[in-house]
């Protein structure tokens, strides 16, 4: 009897902590290495990373529409050929595989030994290779916010803002994966619009705590994906932090948007959650007044998950200084794919579509340290007595999510990265 | 003895018609197919296209550090990872085996005959695969008439447009080959301020004519290619028109930046033609002032490039509206370089730089209908008698350019692209 991979009741023969992002029920997509051997596609269950390379060279995973070579590939590109379906058919393969009652892993000890790996003894990497990547601006209170500091608190929301997904292209080359540090940026800025403009370290480095989602194959150059086909292009998400200089942005964003503010990095979370593992935790999406024009029309709703994001300074304990929500986003991510293809854009297997930062209703609620301080005037104060105004030198950043609903947790880990002073000029 | 691949008296056994763009001091690199056959890499003399993959099979492009893979591939991103002087040294062979003192293909009537095809028996397709396109907004007689038709003629330039090289993210993902027809897109605009948006097809559908250039490998994230570097990492410059609707535009620019006005296509010419090439067209660039930020500064100058525009509507002869030049740019490529890096963003192999539109300082030198109608208050006549506020479904969009001096002529042939009507709703 087929037991569905979403199943509440599902155990799994691997241990699992109660509090675990990763039962049986979330098996989430990444590519994992260890030992200096190539990286490959895994998943995870509790704390234990499973090499999908080994039970696929087994022929376990034989059957659903992939070949071998896409489990022995360096991103999950590849597997993601096959969509939804494909997608699907793997998860509950795996789903059965890992059960507590299926001995064909479980008591196979030498594929179980080399196949799970434990996850300190592993190295993550970017889960897919990205063509292009989209940065939208979904929530409303972030983009108030924004408006408020950067131009008018009057009239902070533009008049587009209520009609439209308003997004912008990112850059995808200086996407990296959790874990890896990034350095300051230096840019040009005008402190004091009497004078010239200036060069040097940016003095307002910030976070923007988002998610992203990947996108399978789309259709062809010229054709619309219709809210409704949406959900189908949708593989799953991540969590996502668009790092943004804020002093570079304010001077450099008119008219085309912002640039090298944004562009020195992206980094996203390990584990690409699948939509299936988060359907048990859609609920219905906001109330959009005005009226959306038909081609946004969806009935998609939104995704409870609960998000934080937590600052560690160099050697100190981290405190968390945001708790946020995805089910506060204004445009759902139907409205964006059908509104980014409706002129007849693109999209291609392995795209990111991040949704913008994710700022609540309350003060701590907002996703970004522009927010949060109100761009510096109301420092935060840290768990050792330190202030920010925005991020320093040696700073961990950490963001974290996961959706919780009658004793199922399904999560996406940490988000972890270090920023490092500026390089030098040589 | 050695003639250096530049040298004007320099003559080809393949023949060059008087105006041609592809003499032998050209030696572009392409990406062509023919009877179905897969495509390969290609460079072109007069109107004969050299199939790379055939030469390179007979061992004659062997020792210049390219594998005999890349010269089967689909794109030119292989032949690209030996950098400047991997092409260097493939463009010295070519222009050796092609002069006409050279009897190796010249007589040998079988490789002759496999590796030279007409041009009309050819299909040329994209030359690079793309990863992260970028557009700047470097012609500042352009960035005026834009202000000044968007926002106020008093302020056309933003503060920052004198101090850094404004530049956006576009999108890879919907760049096309000249030949490729497009589809008017539709989008959302807001014709009338107090009414609410509506959704149809553009109504000001639009060129730019702008030229691109393509990158070599470029340095890890986090460090800087300065602009003494910048020459180092530029493989050479296409034709290129980024097409724009700019009643979606103006509609959902604020305050990200262009988004669907612009990522339903953008087309370029099928001929790189590398610095080398142009090198004997380099001219001092134009007086900055203000003076520029320590690492703008650039001694890399301009190229003396004359472009055209010409609209054919269905059926009937092309009209020329627009003619320009490439040396009109206010911020060099050095300079886009070094900016788009300064921050620490990394460039890779096979990325995209376009110039944004190119005008000069005379209305008939506008690189946009925007401009040239003065966004349709001035409607342009055609030949055939018929006006053009914006581009017409049917029209074909023809760009040109070359250089020309002291009887040597290097160009980059035409990019030619067919508006068709919107794809309907289904």
């Amino acid at each position: 009897m087929t037991i569905p991979a979403n199943s509440p009741t599902l155990r799994s023969w691997i241990p699992v902590a109660k509090d675990s992002d990763f039962p049986i029920q979330n098996i989430p997509f990444g590519i994992a290495s260890w030992n200096g051997e190539a990286p490959v596609p895994a998943t995870r269950i509790g704390d234990t990373v499973i090499d999908l390379s080994i039970l696929a060279d087994m022929g376990l995973l034989d059957g659903l529409g992939h070949s071998r070579e896409a489990f022995l590939a360096p991103n999950l590109n590849a597997l993601m050929a096959g969509g939804k379906q494909g997608i699907r058919a793997l998860r509950q393969r795996l789903s059965e595989l890992l059960q507590e009652g299926n001995a064909t892993v479980r008591d196979d000890n030498a594929t179980r030994e080399d196949a799970l790996l434990p996850l300190d003894q592993v190295t993550m990497h970017l889960p897919v290779e990205v063509g292009d990547y989209t940065d939208f601006y979904s929530s409303r209170e972030h983009a108030t916010n924004v408006g408020s500091l950067f131009r008018d608190p009057a009239n902070a929301l533009f008049p587009n803002w209520l009609h439209l997904p308003v997004g912008y292209h990112g850059r995808a080359s200086s996407l990296i994966a959790s874990g890896t540090p990034i350095h300051r940026p230096m840019g040009q800025t005008r402190p004091d619009p009497q004078a010239p403009p200036i060069f040097g370290p940016t003095k307002q480095l910030d976070l923007e705590l988002e998610m992203g989602f990947f996108t399978f194959d789309g259709k062809p150059l010229g054709q619309r994906i219709s809210t409704a086909e949406a959900d189908e292009h949708i593989f799953g998400l991540v969590l996502f932090n668009d790092w943004s200089a804020r002093d570079i942005q304010s001077w450099e964003y008119v008219p085309l948007g912002p640039f090298l503010a944004k562009n020195f990095a992206s980094s996203m979370s390990a584990w690409v959650v699948t939509l299936d593992a988060l359907e048990p935790f859609r609920i219905p999406g906001p109330v959009q007044d005005p009226a959306v024009l038909p081609y946004l029309k969806a009935d998609d709703g939104a995704f409870d998950i609960a998000l934080e994001a937590a600052l560690a300074p160099e050697g100190g304990e981290a405190t968390t200084i945001c708790r946020t929500n995805f089910k506060h986003l204004y445009w759902s991510m139907a409205q964006q794919l059908a509104h980014h293809t409706v002129n007849g854009c693109n999209i291609r297997r392995g795209d990111l579509m991040a949704s913008g930062t994710i700022s609540g209703s309350t003060p701590d609620s907002f996703g970004s340290m522009l927010e949060l301080t109100w761009r510096g005037t109301k420092p935060l104060t840290l768990a050792n007595g330190e202030e920010r105004k925005f991020i320093a030198d040696g700073d961990t950043l950490i963001l974290r999510g996961h959706a919780q609903k009658d004793g199922l947790r399904i999560g996406f880990g940490t988000l972890s990265t270090k920023v490092l002073p500026v390089v030098p000029f040589v």
